[in-house]
């Protein structure tokens, strides 16, 4: 039913020993398995057992595809407010694709430049599902989430400083947006962003 | 497009003559309308002028219907933890189905008595979309994400004292979910959750 | 220097007896005065010494002029995302006003509809200063910076509720702006936003 | 009477030479000691003087037996919701265990997989007092005080992210149980946790 | 096995109706009730399907007893800093006697004025358990906590203002207690505080 | 009609090399070019590509000159309470300099020595607009405000320790500003402060 | 020892009937009594019992004396930033007469007109403690604190509204105030600051 | 007047380089020069221009004096709660006795075991002025307060952990004492409770 969908590691605060028996422990089902927050250092080890294992560097994802993964048709669209919440941005991308999913990416369309995001309106209209990643005063969700019909999964970035309060202003404004759609995922989570527009693009393919 | 799906008003902190004028100006265009946070007293101006209009009492909701809805087949359902947290779930359910969505309610299901969740698994697993309402320690939202392998919109209420401050232990617990699938919306924010809900539920209609 | 610039009473927390007495003194030395967060009863006693006093019912101020007021030319905007701003914005727009600047109104052209904004920039481009008021999100504010080269003034406003936190997220959202040119009032603060817009918008005035 | 229970030196921001120093003087009585918090530095000096002590590694614990420590025979439950809980919960388990009380150990079976929690609960069922430890949503305490009709001693842990803000989510959330029986120490404080549940131990052996 | 253990209502945020509607069915079943936070007319209505009814007014609960209590013979002290703690401390002391536990207690010893504390000491020292009832700085529980070597349930309660910030002063103060065996519940919690301390108590009894 | 105005990188969370890229394509623009929040490290690879780049060390900033600036006439002023709110002042002195205005610094004239403050107040006085960085209690923005009628800019600063919670103090001192004509931008911010400055000071410019 | 310092009765939160029966078990002794936090509908009721009780209005203080209080030479000043802040530089006034100590008021020297605090130094400079109130930024304590040599206490109010969190952005500012001899009581505890400078001025008398 | 009182330097967050110049600049006007928060490194730079200089470790404080202070006799005394606040403690006892205060130390008194506080009531007593150090709970303020009738100056420290939220427990819980005398610096702040307790203890010195 999840077929290859990989199961998932989370290899913040593990040691890398940890993060290589589970995932030995994890391969032997015959699964595909991916391990999120993981250093260079950690995929080096993993390569010792698994050498086909994949590393998403900007994602900090590495990864191992044992079996095909379902694919997909809608498209997930992936959008940043700037340059700095790519690495959010490319953990809920990369984790999208993982999951079957085909991605759109469009970076640095924050609303200080609203013009840019507007030229890019066809990309976001290709998708069944847009993920928004905005630092800062995360204003981005808002804006799309206004300027769609469909669901908008934001992600407050801890990106900014002072007055930011660790992503918490981001955070706080998406919860608040007065557009209609948006829902929202924790700080950093572009991980639990991708897993929730997975499970909606899901229900838009024919057959489920 | 958004066929039937009625236009809204956030009644809170507008005077009974605004919404009323707000309604009159709406239903000029055929649509229909419906608002929430709406007392009986503005339920009862607005009844003057729009004769067929409906209150829900619990969700707080009055609607006006003018033209017919287009229906959806995929179920909604909505799940609280306690009974306090049925206005806020009603809110919820009858926005849902006045944008076309069937409505499951499951209350008063709370992880302090998990096996009341767990005997009624059928009303969940029956549903496309998941609504989870709970206040106080907001467990329900990670215990049915946990459960199934669909989308959880997860509304923090205020419902509890103390160090519940208003609702934030019930956000921050349902923002750091464990489990997979599960994004948030605004404390007490029925309205927000069902509009969420309804867009994802579109997408699983055949056709669409 | 600064004629016909009124003297200001702050009413909140102050008798109505006290506000009248501070009033009768002010007037005394010949100069406008006015009275903010002033409620309609207090209108009324203020009328008994001072008739021609006016009162501004939406900005819940009271102004009484005894002399004229040097005119800019320069106009201050007073730009709002949601209805339920509009009192903020009005206590903006009027204490503008009772300063001597020509004032233009864009009311509710929040960030959930974008085009409504994008449609109205010649107001926003006739101002030499903008005041942007919102709520909630408080995207607006840098929405507005991100399409002017001019100053903005934005004043978070405290209408939503969860984890709006009374303003808490406007607040945050507006110190964090990502636009150039946006600094920031208290929470609710119009008058002291106008106080701001008015001082730069003297400085464009010739002459000066 | 304390038969056998150790004195406790809190390491934390003690340096090497003060934490030798305390521990000296205090094996001097003859009374067990144990010192928490302690890395792998602290206890090679603490040996120099004390060769039979010992280091419990994940607990960060290093002990120095003298005496006999007088048993109880009421199981202690320690139960986590993840593998990170677990060092925390070893502080908790390993005092326990040098303060006289039988240990069960029940880890990683957090909400998200609430079947593996249930298939368990003969381990729980077993104790007469359960130490629920619990990082992000803390979830599991309401769970579990809602499962047994024991004392439930809640350790909400710092693991997590974001809006788990060091471990205030779990905090919040522990307080904010619906489940009756859940008492709540500080975050991270697996060593606390121990201490009551010991005390509550000894009430139910004979004799006391 | 819970012989007597009244089920119980939480009134608050609940209507007139709902309670007796709640409290007429809990009755059919044998069992005791009790409702907290009700107010007099709550009981009064209740008072009308259960003339039996006992209404214990400082701690805002009504009781209908029909089956008798087991009987603890291990004594529950509650300890209150001031005297506006008492509302809170009577919820706590009612409920552990309509539990079946007796119960001491011991009001207005706050660390203001420690010699009435040590004066009082054989109170606490007849207890098994002691629920320690503090608002402002929350000091008496750590005081309490040092002096016995007993389990301490601590309440903060929401007394004070200013800094207070509604209990969390309290709050935070009892989770940082620097003496052994105190764990805590929620602010102004009496009930769950008695509801731990009847669990606690219980395991002291013979034959359990 | 911004002529000279350099275009800005913020450098902080920038890898070298991106920075690198981005002020090459930024240069063959023709643009002026600066980067805020970078290191030595940075500046030294910039020079590669830009020979005549130049570092502001205090400052942090580095600058590359192609075309001339337009001057502005309007002085600004920057005023600091201590000597370690200067970092913050020279990134807004030097900012503001760069975008072409005079700038006057007045540092290490806090509130605890207010003479110091009142004997300089010639230099405020020269001033169009007046930038005030403070950190700890962030008095200085209000009594600068009270004694000048010109705009004043406030910065607060996250120098300080302990209730100052990260320039949280300041923040909110400045935002609670009982002077008119305050305004307020992020915390450490200091190039926020001036680009606001330099949009007021233009204002003041014969001719715009 | 204390001659003629009254016993204290915290009245808010009392019912009548409980000052009422408090007040007249602490005549008994022969003590003076005050109430603070007392409205006058109490006041009324302890007249009742109290024929020479009197009642401070702006204060909320009752007081009735039945023994003559020592009285200190030394003058303990009252100072305020504004006129709101009067109730609880009252509370702190009358305290501090009832103990026994000559007080100099002045009011609404706030630092946005610094010259009228400059142009008051004498008052200041003639007493041996000073009390100072403000709400809003709270910048007046490090002003006076700057100013004199002598011991200030400092009593943050609530004054203000939005960012100023119901006192705490005033608290916070005093608790970083940059002068020296400055320490600081709980947000609107005048009775509090008239205590500790009470005690402080009693230091300065002759023969003590 | 201040005759001995040395400068103060503030040396966290200045350069070695800026602090010898600052005391070389000082020590030229023939005062007495202190630096708090000051490093080994710095003190053995300071020494190169000032042989005679000296290091108080645990204070983290160096010293040059050229002049005799004046000398009180009054006592200060410094209690602390645990042995981890003596680096706070030794701030204030060294700053007090460098402005010309003879000290008693009282350490580790914590009010988890109140009778070693209460068996030293001696040293506390024979002070004019107690500064009570505290972390985690900060119970000891109350405490001290309640025993005595002097001034007591409150330091929260940042020691603890968790729900500490780096001092915040014991800063609320020292501002919200219900013992009657206390007033609070900002947490760590030893040379601020250094600073008021000096110049309370003056007042009592005859003569002045
Ligand atoms: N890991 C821990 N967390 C919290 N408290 C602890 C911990 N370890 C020891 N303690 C407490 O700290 C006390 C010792 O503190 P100290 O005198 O500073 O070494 C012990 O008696 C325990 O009550
Ligand atoms: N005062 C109280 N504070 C916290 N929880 C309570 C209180 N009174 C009752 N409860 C809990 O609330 C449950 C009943 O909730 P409800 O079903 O909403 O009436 C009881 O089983 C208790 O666990
Ligand atoms: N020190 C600073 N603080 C805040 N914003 C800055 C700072 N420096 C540059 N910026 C803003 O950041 C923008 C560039 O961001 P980026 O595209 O990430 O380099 C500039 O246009 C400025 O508006
Ligand atoms: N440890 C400290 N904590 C708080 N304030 C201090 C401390 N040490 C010195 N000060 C204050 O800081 C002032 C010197 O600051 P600065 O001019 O930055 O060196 C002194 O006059 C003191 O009032
Ligand atoms: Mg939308
Ligand atoms: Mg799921
Ligand atoms: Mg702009
Ligand atoms: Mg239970
Ligand atoms: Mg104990
Ligand atoms: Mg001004
Ligand atoms: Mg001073
Ligand atoms: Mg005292």
């Amino acid at each position: 039913l999840r077929r290859g969908v990989p199961e998932v590691i989370y290899c913040q605060g593990k040691t890398t020993t940890q993060v290589v028996e589970i995932t030995r422990h994890m391969l032997k089902s015959g699964n595909n398995v991916m391990g999120t927050r993981a250093d260079l250092k950690t995929f080096h080890e993993v390569q010792l057992i698994a050498p086909d294992a994949k590393y998403y560097e900007p994602a900090r994802i590495f990864a191992v595809q044992q079996e095909e993964v379902l694919k997909n048709e809608g498209i997930i669209a992936v959008v940043t407010a700037g340059t700095s919440d790519i690495p959010v941005a490319e953990e809920a991308a990369v984790t999208a694709e993982l999951f079957g999913n085909p991605v759109e990416r469009l970076y640095d369309v924050g609303v200080a430049g609203i013009h840019r995001l507007l030229m890019n309106m066809k990309v976001i209209q290709s998708a069944r599902v847009i993920i928004v990643v905005a630092g800062m005063e995360g204003a981005l969700a808002s804006v799309v989430g206004g300027l769609v019909d469909k669901p908008v999964v934001a992600v407050p970035t801890s990106i900014g400083y002072g007055a930011n309060f660790h992503g918490l202003s981001a955070l706080l404004a998406m919860l608040n947006s007065c557009a209609g759609g948006v829902s929202v995922v924790n700080i950093d989570n572009g991980f639990g962003a991708a897993y929730v527009a997975h499970q909606i693009n899901r229900l838009g393919e024919k057959g489920e």
